[in-house]
């Protein structure tokens, strides 16, 4: 099994996280969070949306919080934009990396973006187009790539096309996404070969949800594919918007403590991130759905190991 | 990456679960929970455990269990001894193949059972001996073989040695442990190598705790490595005794959903292991640990996703 030497991990806790959470988190708590995550290293933080309040009201306050981030050198900031309106917006917010988020099933993206696949590339051609008039990186979102919860399954090869296309667009890199969290590692290597038939491996990345537990053997699975950049979020912050209640974007200390073992760098420190999962833990009003949270919270609580016979 | 045709998956629900639940549960239910997991097609159940009702009160009735088990042809329904007397019990009790328990640290072994692994060897020693003058099958669990929570870290060649006095013994098979569940997939390589030049890799099974979400992720790193046998515990029942309040035992329906989507055959139908959680998970008093658990029950409880826009 190969493992690179080094992966970057996309930190999607403040936009994909909080923007799936019904708390509403205050600009100066969401300018805390992204602190003590480019604090920990960070490579990547994705740290709000320009979108419509109407459509995601958590944020709403995106403009405010650029404003106030202090930036650490050697973080990339990014959001999230729907359309060329949200790009300057952006752009007049001091961005300089956005992201665009197309659908790889037909379905999903006429109920996720109203739109179907084609009008909404056409949209994002326009989008990319201004990105570089402005001198703005675009990275791109590629959802229901593992399975489409109207759908069921979504061909590889429909996936990879829609892939092609971002990329042949201007996309710097196309997070591949496991929307519902029902990727298995049997299934990772059939998508990521398909798009890496049309795609420079270094511009996939991954984006999985551990909503069947599955997430971390999909990233072990990836990076013996040669895949080196993985989405997570911050404890696992914001659930499944398709199953309220059960688990959404992978972890990022579940993520880290993994690849920490397999000796992969990241630049991101562990316990800085769990720092910053506590603070927002307190916010959202809730326990993190990570697990690597949950066994150092119990370990806390209980600080020795009873002695309880024949533990296996 | 390689995987296996087949895998053999040890349903440790009724005995590694339950005696590591608060709550008590009657015979009447442990049978029923037991019949389930049969008709699941489980091929290995371990039922219940003959130690002393003072060490364990949840595995007090072992033997009133035993004798209404409705045994399923093809079912193997085992049971934990600590020693010679537990064995004579379970032999009268119709018991046709136990467990005993040694670890890989002197640590938790003298805490654990009270002895060092010398002196645990010996009797062990006793029990294989008496075993096959029975006609019974003996399996062994090593546990700490992953790390020790009094010692920290645990020498590969430690692991080794003692899962191959086990086999020399008699042991038909050594179920390396993962007790505290911080096992990883950089570390899974070096603890299967060094005991595979000491024990067949067939006579290894690997017992992971889901306790950091690195569970999955183990048993692909091990399904590598030519591992075909993998502990579970339906539901995950049973947490963590190291740290109440985290997960423990690996989850036989995240596990079947993962061998699933690889085409491992294992016998077992998911959906009915899902059917024994959910009527053990009544009687115990909580939510199942199993993500795969959660987002059925998510998804039954909403059954169609939501229009939130801009998911990844």
């Amino acid at each position: 099994m190969h493992v690179p030497d080094r992966v970057i991990v996309v930190e999607v806790g403040p936009r994909d996280g909080l923007q799936n959470e019904t708390a509403m988190v205050s600009v100066d708590d969401k300018v805390t969070f992204i602190a003590l995550l480019s604090a920990a290293g960070c490579p990547v933080i994705e740290a709000g949306a320009f979108v419509s309040p109407l459509w995601i009201p958590q944020m709403a306050d995106t403009a405010d919080v650029f404003a106030r981030i202090s930036k650490r050198t050697g973080t990339r900031y990014t959001a999230l934009v729907p359309n060329v309106e949200g790009l300057n917006r952006a752009h007049a917010a001091g961005v300089t990396e956005v992201a665009i988020f197309a659908a790889a099933s037909e379905t999903f993206s006429r109920k996720n973006i109203n739109q179907d696949i084609d009008a909404s590339l056409a949209g994002y051609r326009d989008v990319c187009g201004r990105a570089r008039e402005l001198g703005i990186q675009v990275r791109a979102y590629l959802s229901t790539a593992f399975g489409c919860p109207f759908e069921g399954h979504i061909e590889p090869r429909a996936v990879a096309q829609v892939a092609g296309a971002l990329i042949d667009m201007g996309a710097f890199e196309v997070a591949v996404s496991d929307t519902i969290g029902i990727a298995h590692p049997g299934q990772v290597p059939a998508v990521v070969t398909a798009v890496a038939e049309r795609v420079p491996v270094e511009k996939l990345a991954l984006h999985f949800h551990d909503t069947r537990g599955t997430a971390l053997a999909n990233v072990l699975a990836a990076l013996d594919l040669g895949v080196t950049t993985f989405d997570a979020s911050a404890g696992g912050l914001g659930g499944c918007p398709y199953a309220p209640g059960a688990t959404g974007n992978l972890a990022t200390e579940d993520l880290l403590y993994m690849l920490d073992g397999l000796g992969v760098e990241t630049g991101i420190e562990l316990n800085a991130v769990l720092a910053a999962t506590r603070f927002m833990s307190a916010r959202v009003g809730h326990a993190p759905a990570s697990r690597y949270v949950a066994a150092m919270h119990a370990a806390g609580a209980s600080t020795r190991p009873d002695d309880r016979r024949s533990s296996s």
